[in-house]
């Protein structure tokens, strides 16, 4: 079955306002969020494979598909449903031979040289931005929607937007051709996670 | 073929004097280094599959198995001869499930029952420490010889001894029944890493 990339949740725990990562996720996925991925930084493996498995009974629950972002290892470990790889993290091509064609490999790109070496490396889908100015990530350049609009043309795969995307802004990436939009602080940094991802949501008839 | 544990060198890049990692290994095997791990903080996956690569075609045209520390998906990634987990990293047994049984899995333990514990969980051999006081790692706890002895006489795997052993020091460790050492500063922090591993060999007749 292909993954829903509609409303495509990245997590950062310390956004969240005083309620666990497990209890987040689940309130996104009731609010319509329809894929989750795991990005935690700066905490030991061991905390990094506890936190994956506890996330993991929540999207498995409602049968939504986990993915990790960076670490093959955790994602093998938890058998999480996919993997994705930005462009400092281990090369595509070798994340897909270890991960095997069973999971869903994500990959970062930033341009469509970027975004076509991903899908020749074996990528399900594509994750490309920043679309609009963000806190969440300070290391990534800008990609603009037209030269999104030039990856959604030149690719096969799905291609979800991130970075900066809002219940505000959202309705501007109508018509790029993207198949999913991936947030982090529109829904985690919310006091009603919920209600925020519900409200997003409406704002995705175009997909 | 079982690995020889003898002399075990750990890196880190950090302590090297203006030499690259690539460099400072072949040294230390030229001197009669046995085994080495490629323990690797703070660098992007990418950063650290590219050394890992790099060091193993070095381990590789000396026939020295290569071991990665923490990060298992690193060592399917280049194809290492094992992984080495501590408490902090992935449980043992998912690292061993994970590896397969043709692959090295090394444990660091501090007592006798976390030895047990890992002998259990499918561990190859026990890396045991911190012996001595040392510098390069300050989260781990002392551990006295003979609580050492009383580990190599617990499990029926090898057990290698760490943390701030070195040429004046490893005498004290005859009779204790370990099957090798490790080292980091001893050899890595050195102006000359191939005397410096040659001096230390030199004293590890009784193993």
């Amino acid at each position: 079955m292909k993954p829903d990339y509609t409303l495509y949740l990245v997590t950062d725990r310390r956004m969240l306002r005083g309620i666990g990562i497990e209890e987040a996720v689940e309130q996104a996925i009731l609010g319509g969020a329809t894929i989750v991925q795991l990005r935690e930084k700066d905490v030991s493996s061991r905390e990094f494979f506890n936190i994956a498995g506890s996330v993991k009974k929540i999207t498995y629950k409602y049968g939504i598909p986990l993915i990790i972002n960076d670490r093959l290892d955790i994602a093998l470990a938890v058998d999480a449903a996919g993997l994705h790889v930005g462009q400092d993290d281990m090369p595509a091509r070798v994340a897909r031979r270890l991960l095997g064609q069973g999971k869903i490999l994500g990959v970062s790109a930033g341009t469509v040289e970027e975004a076509l070496q991903a899908e020749e490396d074996g990528a399900d889908y594509i994750g490309v931005g920043t679309i609009f100015p963000t806190g969440t990530k300070k290391d990534t350049a800008q990609v603009g929607i037209r030269e999104l609009r030039a990856i959604t043309g030149a690719v096969k795969i799905p291609v979800v937007a991130i970075g900066g995307i809002k219940e505000e802004n959202v309705e501007m990436l109508e018509g790029t051709g993207i198949k999913g939009v991936a947030v982090v602080s529109a829904i985690m940094a919310r006091e009603d996670i919920r209600k925020a991802t519900v409200a997003l949501k409406e704002k995705l008839g175009f997909i």
